[in-house]
């Protein structure tokens, strides 16, 4: 396969957090400075910080948690798209993609991307993101693992949240904050990794994609 | 490619903690028992809990950190090598196993897999490690990733951390606490992907393999 290109953000605590959520700590619970024979940081943060997925019981109580994530969703070949100046994608602007029929993984490149040229940014309300009837279309056009470049898939205004409901119902896997910045569109292999956490409702990702 | 094997341990607050070492704690800070549209995990925990890979920095100060690793390394064609009956793991061991020459990534499967039939288990003492001498052949072999399948590549009474030390110094990737028990030795494609926490000593995994 071809070259590996990361599609992940760089894990520090200075990046993004969504109003309102507890900040992120990283720091050594023993360090060689301090006496210790090596160092070992302790890391903590919510699930959702970062570069992570969603799992179907972050918004619906009951549903699948992160660790019962089909591995044969999570690796596999995606399309990627670019819609580089809209902020609120609708149906109009995925069809106008062309996305080939049979697609399971799809990535959406917008201008949040251009937002990871600076990591430790503050927080922007203004990401683009898909509407519910988006959502909608992609689940019946048999999506079953959505990535987008950054922290939600929703827009920051949607207050009841039925982009996030209408994927997670149907078991669409939601991969948020990935950085494509570097990656042009076409087909690639994804593979996804999420942290194994038992029932979790997210957990950071590791993402990458190659080109088959 | 073949079946997807998961070779990750399931991150549960119940797993085996190195003596010493704080608890970790998954706990919501929102949740929808609590009145909010969704449910927002928080995890803390050590880096080196669980499935997880150590980087040159847990040992040695200014080496590498985690997101600093090759991806080249992290994913690619690796050996599983079994050694079921041994706790110290010798040269003696390895050369028996007639490792192909220009393998570079190994997995060694031993009795600890066994160990994971019951995650929630206490801490054992006894678990199978490689000694110094057998990791200084590994580098002189060319390895650059090497797993096994307990909480430590080193033995528990190896004060002086040898084992690492010529590992690391040599910035070979170490993969620890692996179930292997649903794998046969043979070759695989390994995919061994670590969130990506800037400068980190040591970082989750999740960590598969693939009949190529």
């Amino acid at each position: 396969m071809g070259k590996i290109i990361d599609i992940t953000v760089p894990f520090s605590t200075d990046l993004p957090l969504w109003p309102g959520d507890p900040a992120p700590s990283m720091d050594y619970m023993k360090c060689m400075a301090g006496g210790y024979r090596c160092n070992v940081t302790r890391l903590e943060t919510g699930v959702h910080f970062g570069t992570h997925l969603d799992a179907p019981c972050h918004f619906i109580e009951g549903k699948k948690g992160v660790d019962e994530l089909d591995l044969n969703v999570l690796v596999g070949t995606c399309t990627l798209i670019e819609i580089p100046d809209v902020q609120k994608i609708e149906v109009v602007d995925l069809e106008a993609c062309n996305i080939k029929k049979g697609t399971e993984r799809l990535l959406i490149k917008t201008y949040n991307s251009h937002y990871w040229s600076q990591p430790a940014h503050e927080f922007r309300k203004d990401y683009s993101a898909i509407t519910a009837d988006a959502a909608a279309w992609m689940v019946d056009f048999g999506i079953k693992l959505i990535g987008i470049d950054y922290l939600s898939i929703q827009l920051f205004d949607d207050q009841v949240s039925t982009t996030h409901l209408v994927l997670l119902d149907a078991e669409v896997i939601i991969v948020e904050a990935l950085d494509l910045r570097f990656a042009e569109p076409g087909n690639y292999r994804l593979t996804c990794l999420p942290m194994k956490l038992v029932g979790a409702d997210g957990a950071p990702v590791r993402a990458l994609i190659e080109k088959e």
